[in-house]
């Protein structure tokens, strides 16, 4: 499934696709590859993988096969581009929630919010992402262990600045960034795909669980 | 993916299985009904719904084809079957936590360790309960609404006896349920499928996040 916060690291690492040949050169380049991975983005959430032809994706994005393979050497190929693009679009999407400081609660609510309104503005994203597991199993585990550090990097700094606890050791670091993950990817799916409860509203009742816990206080 | 609770409602609910004309009515036709689904996690778990056969499961299960059609009509059938068993499987690995009581702290985190150890021992349960979100939808959307509901219903308990504190409205209600389930699956996934740290160990710091939260105290 897809995680609020996505993958700076590895949209820097993706230095293939930025550097290869592939990579469009020209603005009018970079607008075709946006429309087959827009097209992409809705034949794949749509149909899944497998049910999908690349002549699909070139005539929703009414672009001639060889066109597709100006940009793309495969079906697969595509879809990992875009599973990386989906993980780029929500990054910028949360980013702003940063704006203001990292390692506050107040900052997890509102990457909370921000995550939910953009899943349930994009509802492909869970689809595209959890299919990775079955047709890029290594790019969908790296998109969690990335999202998984970026999150306890945050609370690292959170903890060194005091606006949150300690962890005990760096195993508890990593539960609690896990934990954390898992929290807003299955909000996502209940509160942004299935349901469209407000997101602020959700994303505060999340954040008060995450701040004190289930303990009376 | 797996939720740490199992679905008492949907197994109960499950009556065209139970009461089927291909329900088993010997303990001979158990065990044969029992070799098949042994067989079909492992097929479906290693190579996925599309590229196995009802001819891998019965190669694998040393029964003629013939017998599968006495038990399943279609690999459709036989893979929501063995979807219904692995959460009951699941349900029966961690029932014991709750021997004690239900709603607290102690028992949430005895379920979460048992969960853990469940999953480090069955490592299909992951993969098969995700593909379900592709192969059968319904189901797999039933499955987490009935595990969520069922945590929400152990939270009820909490905070009416006060081991927890109580949400503010249904809202909240639902939050909580839905992203301690959130947790709970992922955690499963980095430390009991793609991780063995000890299960005891990363419940009891997942438990101390559920119950104090960041917040300093």
């Amino acid at each position: 499934m897809v995680a609020s916060d996505a993958l700076a690291e590895r949209m820097t690492d993706a230095a293939p696709l930025a550097g290869s040949a592939k990579s469009p050169r020209t603005q009018r380049g970079e607008r075709t590859r946006r429309k087959i991975l827009d097209a992409a983005r809705t034949e794949f959430g749509n149909r899944g993988f497998s049910d999908t032809g690349i002549g699909d994706i070139t005539r929703r994005a009414k672009v001639a096969l060889g066109t597709f393979y100006t940009y793309f050497d495969s079906k697969e190929e595509v879809f990992r581009a875009l599973v990386r693009d989906m993980s780029e679009q929500v990054r910028v999407a949360v980013a702003p929630a940063f704006a203001d400081g990292r390692g506050t609660l107040q900052s997890e609510e509102k990457a909370l919010a921000a995550f939910l309104a953009f899943v349930g503005e994009h509802q492909q994203v869970y689809r595209i992402i959890d299919e990775a597991e079955f047709v890029d199993p290594a790019g969908f585990r790296s998109h969690y262990e990335s999202t998984a550090a970026r999150i306890a990097e945050r609370l690292e700094e959170g903890s060194a600045t005091g606006a949150m606890s300690a962890p005990r050791d760096p195993l508890e670091a990593e539960v609690r960034a896990w934990a954390i993950m898992g929290m807003n990817v299955f909000l996502g799916l209940r509160f942004g795909v299935w349901g469209r409860e407000d997101s602020a509203v959700v994303a505060e009742a999340a954040n008060r669980l995450l701040g004190e816990g289930l303990k009376p206080r």
